[in-house]
């Protein structure tokens, strides 16, 4: 028997991420087209449904957006309903705002809540869930670090746009006998850096969870050099750390409300490298550019079969789940289970071993 | 224990594939560094077996290929040496050829032949197998239409580049009012303009296994024309069929010994479209456009996966295999399994069910 | 002194061509913000203003177009008001429909009209400016055929996307031991094939200026196969012909209103030399392709710089006129003046000389 | 009458840049085929005319390398033989190693020497030049601040590549409401940010010709912001600088014998403004990845063009010249005329007017 949905909310939240708009449009094409479900916007995360910020979203409104960057419906990384800070208002309490949220989604008079994010936004989605709404949840996250999927959207894109750049650095590289260093984005996993750095050809690839060795890094350096290649790339997630280490934390602007980094452990590695081995080193930044722009093909595929099978769940009147990818399939699994915690990169993982069998260093060994 | 391997060959065959220079050099790196194995590259595919054109290949030949497309090896796409034209030496007849190879084979000191190449090279290497040699096999196809793998390297790069061109063509559809046909490869199985037709939000998807009915696909032209939508775009498959039907067979000249062709079932369509709509159609046929140019990190990465497990199995002397991928993992299958038959799109497939839910239409229904 | 100007009216006629977005916009942007004009939009080119279709473009409008393929106005390439099909409505004469332009610029307010396009358009642009309208023209065309300005835009986005497609093709040909024959827009001009072909490296250009013979060019592929490179890249203009000979009429619907075409010349060139080489050869015809997605940097700059031009000399009260490309500057010109006759590539230019210097064949000696 | 040249060496110096393989490959093709002159590639630049490293260039080396970023030669930045660290050998004075250059030009046995670089690289020519050795100079740098020339090559890349970066950033700073600092390079000349920032759209563009005033921009930020346009994209050439202000001196480890800069003015922009907007602010510098990979078909084409007319002026004995790009043409000037003094943004030039007319502001009104 199909569960009776009339109206749903959707919203995206967290940091930007090719794909979004992809979902957002089958989300809504297939509640509009298949089961005439009316779609209600929300703008800005979880901002929106506090502040009660909603617009509806016809069939129109989400026709030529499937290859659009960014997300239509705004997004925000700091509106945790749990988390809100009294400042903004002090006679509003924290558990007061998820109220306010409850009420917000009660008086939409939405059936369902379909919530498109990462680690953070699935976490509050989750325990909305557990207030008893009913909540469908779409991972994305250009990290790839979701546990529960194979793949969120947007780690496809950010890897094309990772190894487009390392392409082009490596010309350099070779043409002024340099060492390149080229910082992914990546705290706390190194699938960005690992992927592209495959993908690239990245002499060495630095990501957290293999700590590495300086030693190690530099001899690798050198021992291009005598053998003729005056000139290495080093591909390194943010969130890199030398053994016994810690990652190195950005330059931070301490009076900002909301820091701005650039550029930490790129930084250092090319001056140490240089230090060390005398070849010039240059470091590149690889920030905003991982995650904005068209989505690649897979991506819009992956964005758009996640958005079906959401509305498919719904109307069956599954909920707390979060879709997913499963080998080639599209399954899904409940939202606290992609949450309890990161999908990281084994160090022992067949894609570390094919890295270093054709001569990838990881400054390990 | 491991199977002692001190000298392999490696040659592609089929059509041009992007990933092909990856895969190679995975191979041969993965060959070199971790197990001193000498490799020896054979050109043009089978034909060079048969005409002992060969050439070491370095450590050095492989480096800084990983992003080209094309093959540094060169590929035949008609020396099946069990289908060998007797015209071309008279004394010699097909059985002669098989030998030729087996005992080039024999007298290069092969210990294993690494054979990448789609349906047609992997048949001829199964063949081979049965005769005794050493084979392993890496799947490859734009087509993605073989069995026992979820992807074949290059398929990803094809949608890619096939997604980008309905992107470019989308503005001007929108701007002048037309319907646009995009015919893309895919002779049996439509692999690529599903997944592209999807991508780029095609609004009619038309392939081989699902047959269409042209008042169906008129319907729905002129459907989207009466809402105020005066463009619409078909993405076609180029062995796409009306209901009932035959695949239409695109010009050819006849006199050629290589049949050259151009543009069938879209140009066809076009003139149909426009004929009984009104509406300006135009056709765009993405031929060499899809397998040319550099491949998608995804490709490179997925290539460069096949290349280290195939040096792996043969190291562990497990012959007569074909790589594959199977979720995320690289696993093995036997090579006759793979090509037993080819690996079609299921009308009831999941995928095609979500483009449907999106509004796509397959002229089926 | 300033000429009164407070109401405009813009449309884009001809085909597609990267940058019309940015055109609209800087005309748009540059009337609102500097001299508080008001902008109508006319819908489809010419058609619009006979069918009364427009509407007002506000700054919002105009926002987030800029990298926009197509034209938010519509374009039309049939809608010439002096040559109306009489069939359309019985009653309406020839001359009829050109006033009822005229009355509807009245009707609007409009003090001057804005029309972006290539020759087609601007011959239309020309005799309402002999009929007494304030016209401004704003060239584009991706052809390049435009007298009277060193460059249209759309021009270099046009020769940008057909570099990129012989690229992909490049590496096909090389692995394959065939020619690859590539069709690009042009004819009349062979400009797209001449700086594409430069751009992408092609052994032989064939273009509409430079009449070829067929025993040159096959001497040239022959050439190059005895020197070991059994591969070669033609870049053909669609207009191109042999000497003495016609160019290629392609294959045409006749019952068609409006006849589809597809690949001509280069099918047949790939068919000779095919026969007369032995060696495979392929075609590819790159038609929309050229034309859509977003323009290159360099035409959106062009594209802006005319626009804001065009509003410049709208309120000095110069009318009548063309704005062009001269050397850096843009500077204007009589609109009769550009449309008096195509600029064509000269045989003897330094552009043909260059080509010819580095070992590309014309087929003309 | 021609000059007889036989023999000719050719050398790249400076920062990397693309399409210095285009101009390599039309020198060395048009000597050789042309006028079956020996070509010798320099190594490193000046470097290798002093150390004597140099390789013969024939057709074949040259084949295959039009579109391929770096240089095929090897470049060097900061090989100065007019300025040789004693350090390196004290035995050799300043002097000593600029004549030994030339003992290396003539035991080479060379006709000409053919510099291709930017303002440092063609200073050394030129007193080569007076020294009495036959130069003739061709123009490379991404920054396009080389009088005398309309163009050099590697410019049209480089905004080419920072656009599609601030394409990218756009959409996420429309989903987050961000303020994105995109910083080029550019240290005195803002030919990049300005040309970028208008095909990017750039609302605020910062340019070393244009000192800014802190209080304008930041108007301009919450002008926007008012109106409900909750982002703004900045781009800033790395040498902007404030009213009666220094630029910002890059990061740099001062124990480095070659400095490591990465994001001055960009990052301390985005603090400002996120302090005095409370609008999120972030940076990307964009540094290598401006000057790597591919180069346009334009920058092909005008790199082809230097090549061959620099061939032509040798071969008619016309030495001491830079070849230059004046409107359509390629012409020749003294290579004195080039590096009098670096080519600059005028604040009044039309393409600032039209960059204001269209909204963008320079921080300076």
């Amino acid at each position: 028997m199909k569960h009776l949905i009339q109206k749903i909310g959707i919203l995206t939240g967290g940091g930007d991420c090719p794909g979004l708009n992809a979902a957002i449009r089958a989300v809504a094409k297939s509640a509009i087209l298949d089961h005439q479900i009316k779609v209600i916007g929300i703008k800005d995360g979880f901002q929106g449904l506090i502040e009660n910020r909603t617009r509806q979203l016809d069939y129109e409104d989400v026709s030529g957006i499937l290859s659009l960057g960014g997300t239509i419906l705004g997004t925000s990384n700091k509106a945790n309903p749990f988390k809100w800070p009294e400042i903004r208002d002090a006679r509003i309490t924290y558990s007061d705002v998820s109220e306010i949220v409850i009420n917000n989604y009660r008086e939409l008079g939405l059936d369902c809540l379909f919530c498109i994010g990462g680690d953070g936004t699935l976490t509050v989605a989750q325990k909305f869930k557990e207030k008893g709404l009913n909540i469908i949840a779409i991972p994305k996250t250009i990290d790839n670090d979701l546990s529960g999927t194979d793949r969120t959207f947007g780690f496809d894109t950010a890897v094309f746009n990772a190894t487009e750049a390392i392409d082009k650095i490596h010309t350099t590289a070779e043409s002024h006998h340099r060492v390149m260093v080229v910082e992914t984005m990546g705290r706390y996993a190194g699938w960005i850096a690992l992927h592209s750095g495959l993908a690239g050809g990245g002499d060495i690839i630095l990501i957290p969870e293999i700590p590495y060795d300086y030693d190690c890094l530099i001899a690798k350096v050198k021992e291009r050099s005598q053998k003729g290649k005056k000139y290495s790339i080093v591909v390194v997630a943010e969130g890199a750390k030398p053994k016994g280490g810690q990652a190195i934390v950005k330059k931070v602007v301490e009076t900002s409300p909301d820091p701005i980094r650039l550029g930490g452990i790129g930084l250092m590695l090319a001056e140490e490298i240089e230090r060390r081995t005398e070849l010039e080193s240059r470091v590149t930044v690889l920030g905003h550019l991982l995650r904005g722009g068209t989505p690649t093909a897979f991506d819009r595929v992956l964005a758009t079969r996640y958005g079906a099978k959401a509305i498919e769940l719904a109307t069956e009147g599954k909920f707390g789940l979060m879709v997913c990818l499963h080998g080639q399939e599209i399954a899904s699994i409940p939202i606290e289970e992609a949450i309890s915690q990161l999908k990281l990169v084994s160090p022992s993982s067949s894609l570390v071993r094919v890295a270093k069998s054709v001569g990838t260093c990881f400054g390990d060994e």
